[in-house]
Order: structure tokens, then sequence, then C-alpha cells
């Protein structure tokens, strides 16, 4: 076995043995070598859009606190919740999961936030629905 | 009042009548409003993104099925794990976070399996990792 098929190997262990008893079941194991790719895409730009949004409610709880704002807009809570719904039904998502992003990041945030002034510096006003 | 003062008024509830008394609450409004369009024009792509990613790992979890494979993978686990702490780290986001989104990924699609499953509906093999 070359080096380059050990590495291969590793990378597939469940699918590799049963893809050399026959044809179709390595047809599926190149199929989901291709998904797992996109989904790798996917992730990847997910992860740096999170990175984003991070950084620009950081940015609202810093303008919040300097002019004095309440953390807190359920309003605009409101808003999100309904807007998400939209674009997830547009988009062929199940709404709940486009809900449990929402409350994945705001607890996120909040956590952030509690670890920030744990450490005692100044985590600004906590923007949960920024 | 105007009929588009009244609906400025209700879209940005606890802001608009500090906004009122001076020009730097003013200022400080407007940049929690354009922030806020960036934060919810991540939500978009992001929302957008999550559907195209349970759509990948539905794929995966038929062809799985088809191919009698495993639904879980160890391995590909471990690479993912390694692969967004890295992602998070180079764009600037809590790796910690990036953890998380991957931890709510599998869970939703945990329980989107449990339900298709429950409804009687026949919803593949499970991709816990894919």
């Amino acid at each position: 076995m070359s080096e380059s098929e050990q590495e291969d190997e590793n990378s597939t262990t469940i699918d590799r043995h049963m893809a050399a008893e026959n044809p179709e079941t390595a047809r599926a194991v190149a199929q989901i070598k291709e998904l797992r790719a996109s989904i790798d895409n996917v992730d990847t730009a997910i992860v740096s859009l999170l990175a984003e949004r991070f950084k620009y409610t950081s940015r609202v709880g810093v303008v919040k606190a300097r002019a004095g704002f309440a953390p807190a807009d359920y309003a605009r809570e409101e808003r999100q919740i309904a807007r998400l719904h939209g674009i997830a039904e547009a988009a062929g998502l199940d709404p709940e999961i486009a809900e449990m992003y929402r409350e994945f990041v705001v607890t996120e945030a909040k956590k952030r936030h509690k670890r920030i002034a744990e450490a005692g510096g100044n985590p600004g006003v906590l923007d949960v629905f920024a």
C-alpha cells in the first residue's frame, strides 16, 4: 500500500473496505466525498459570517453603552424572528431551524458578554437582540 | 405627528425619544441602524447557507442508507472540529463559538431525523457528522 493510499484510508475509514467490494459502493463513497466537500465549503462561509456577525454585535454593544441605551430591544427581536422565518421558508429551510440559529447566536453573545465581565474587562452593554 | 413619523417611532421605540434630545444620541441611533442592517444581511446569508447545508446532509443520509453505511463517522467529526477551529481563529472568531455552531447543526439534524421517523417517513440514515 502506497503512502497516498494509506492517507486515503485514514480519511474515509468507515467506507473504504466496503468500497473495495463493488463499484456501486465506490460510487456512494465518491458521492459522499463530493457532498462533504460542499458541506465543508458551507461551514467555512458560515463560520466566516459568524465572525463578522459577532464583530457587528460587539460594535452595537459599544455604541449602546456610550449612548446609555438599554441593552434589550424586544421590538427588534420580534422583527428578527418574523424576518428569519420568512427567509427560511423562501430558502427551503425548516423555520424552526432558523429560530434555533437565532437563539444560538443570542446565547453565545450572552456567554461571551459574561466571560468578558468575569475577566474584569468592560464588555459594554449586552445587546441581546442586536 | 405624521403617519411616517408614527411608523418610525414604532420601529425604533427605545431610542427615538432619547435621539430627539441631542445630536450625539441621534448619531448613535443612526450607527445602530446601520450596524443592524449589516447584521440582518449576515443573517440572511447564514440562514440561506443553512438551508443548503441541510439539503446536503439529507443527501448524504440518503446515499448512506442506500449503500448500507454506518451513520456516524467519528474520524470525520474529529477533522471537522479541527478544521472549524482553524477557520474561526483565522476569521477572528472565538473557536468555542465555531464548536457551538457545529454542535447546533448536529443537534438540529438529529431532531429533524427523529421528527421524520416519528411521522412514519423514511429519514434515511442519520448522518450525524456529515
